[in-house]
């Protein structure tokens, strides 16, 4: 079986894989207006730092077309998500482009786009080449929240490396945290590894700990969602204690970091503003109650993972390992890889 | 709002909490069987290792009552749920009484069990009491699964450590892992806690890093199902990546253990046998499936937490520091606290 885009434009409107339907269906959210787009951002119907980027870029064509402002669009796209910087990315650059420019282009922008999208692509391959040379054969890898094809607008990052890692002889298995609270772990992750018949096993983020001390995991994988200048990485939250469970066993945790998610401009992790989300999606599932009536949560949706905790980041200009500072501010993150 | 009594002998029979039924509702079940006992034990109707261990006990008295084989049920309650010391703690006492000889004495044995039951009550007073002067005033205490009042015959261990503490003003505010998969944290502790007023937040058990990393928490408390001979610690899973987090951050770690859940027949941690429980716990929740179709898991209910990661083990004895053997082996287990 294989896998839909996370996207598609038609050459009119954008085609949005609804990942919150996932993994009973199969569905393709129309959207005309940029507005759309940035609700689809914001209610996470499209989820993953270089999905999110792209489909902004869309939205800016979207806008485009239809002669609105610009520069609105751009803002409220911005904010649709404030941890992941791929968004910020991707729309200074659609911004920055010839086409955007008075008049605005609309068929311009729209091939703007399409390179981001295509370079989304070719940066996706070239990173989970570089992973797949990092690990030995035979590797059970724990992996962190979904990270998979549809995050992206290629073939996914830690879990694109876990999939090409199967493909190629080299992990035996993948473990994969349920991932509290939208438990995209459990849903989106195992439904990519499932089409692509990768054996892995879902367990409660918790479990990660008693894994490691029975020797069942060579190598932990993630994504991430911003990377600071110091090495520090906002990711899904979960991620630092998975990072420190893994430092207490030895293990490598290996953070897989496309040139997209990289925030030079700012300083280290403490700077990083982690988005809180209603509590609901802690208290409630799918209109149950979770928890005691009454009970407050409190739902940070990512978390800092030092970088003293981060084995290596793989990158599609490929493996960077500590000191992170130098390195990260040498890579030519505006060119081609 | 005063919280209900984990169960009741009402002189026949036994009237037991269903904490699968809370917190929409408060419910007993009225068993008459021994055999009901055993099956409301291994379906988790009663949960927490000392009320686990005073149930079975009048399990046994309702074998008696029935003239049935005392030996059978007593095997059949202790392989009820294979990880808490407790049960096999009480259910040896009950056995050993002189009113469980032949000829078998049932009111006898009631007398036995209400005195287990009565001593499980000082002994988690005793405890308390001992947890809350260990809090320095104002503390923030983080908290794993749920150890209160209707986990024990008594006031609980870890959380009644929290009710009482914030009752004499010294605990301020309780924040309190979910606990993947069965959700006792945000279920039972959330609502014993709102039941006696003691401000608290539920938060994802992955959650705990980043709330540590921003100093909200001064002290994690949690309770246990067994301690070896060595201080390694049984208890619920994602209680090990908890104590290593913790450590991480140079905060306390403190585990209640009442002098039933001490094992010193088994040298350390990795003699403990850890239940495994069904899948669907973690891919289901009431019917709804959270993995996606066909996802497998591994759902092992415990986990151990290494002696060296306990900063002090809290007991009706007193506190307990490392090293832990000497220690725990000259504590007089056999007499009342």
């Amino acid at each position: 079986m294989t896998l839909p885009p996370s996207l598609r434009w038609t050459g009119d409107h954008l085609e949005l894989l609804d990942q919150r339907r996932l993994p009973e269906e199969v569905s393709f959210l129309k959207l005309h207006q940029w507005r759309d787009v940035a609700e689809a951002i914001a209610t996470m119907a499209v989820r993953g730092a270089p999905a999110i980027g792209v489909a902004a870029a869309w939205g800016v064509v979207l806008a485009a077309q239809a002669n609105e402002d610009l520069d609105l669009a751009v803002s409220v796209l911005k904010s649709s998500r404030p941890t992941a910087v791929n968004l910020g990315w991707a729309l200074d650059r659609i911004k920055a482009s010839p086409a955007a420019q008075e008049p605005v282009d609309p068929q311009g922008l729209a091939a703007v786009a399409a390179a981001l999208e295509a370079d989304d692509r070719a940066r996706t391959q070239t990173l989970v080449d570089h992973g797949v040379g990092l690990l030995a054969s035979g590797s059970r890898v724990l992996h962190h929240c979904h990270t998979g094809a549809i995050a992206t607008a290629g073939v996914g990052t830690a879990l694109g490396v876990i999939a090409a890692g199967h493909a190629r002889g080299v992990v035996r298995h993948a473990w994969l945290d349920e991932t509290r609270p939208r438990l995209q772990g459990a849903a989106l992750s195992a439904w990519e590894l499932g089409c692509l018949g990768v054996p892995c096993t879902v367990i409660v983020d918790g479990a990660s700990g008693l894994l490691m001390r029975r020797q069942e995991v060579d190598a932990v994988l993630v994504g991430c969602d911003r990377v600071a200048a110091n090495g520090d990485v906002a990711n899904k939250v979960g991620t630092y204690n998975l990072a420190l469970v893994a430092r207490a066993h030895g293990i490598p945790f290996y953070v897989c970091a496309p040139g997209s998610s990289m925030d030079r401009s700012t300083s280290d992790g403490d700077a990083i503003t982690i988005e809180e989300r209603p509590q609901e999606e802690i208290t409630q599932h799918r209109g149950q109650r979770l928890a005691a009536p009454g009970a407050a949560a409190w739902n940070p949706a990512f978390d800092i993972t030092p970088a003293h905790l981060v084995t290596a980041l793989i990158t599609e200009f490929g493996v960077i390992r500590p000191p992170y500072r130098d390195a990260l501010q040498a890579l030519p993150l505006d060119r081609q890889p």
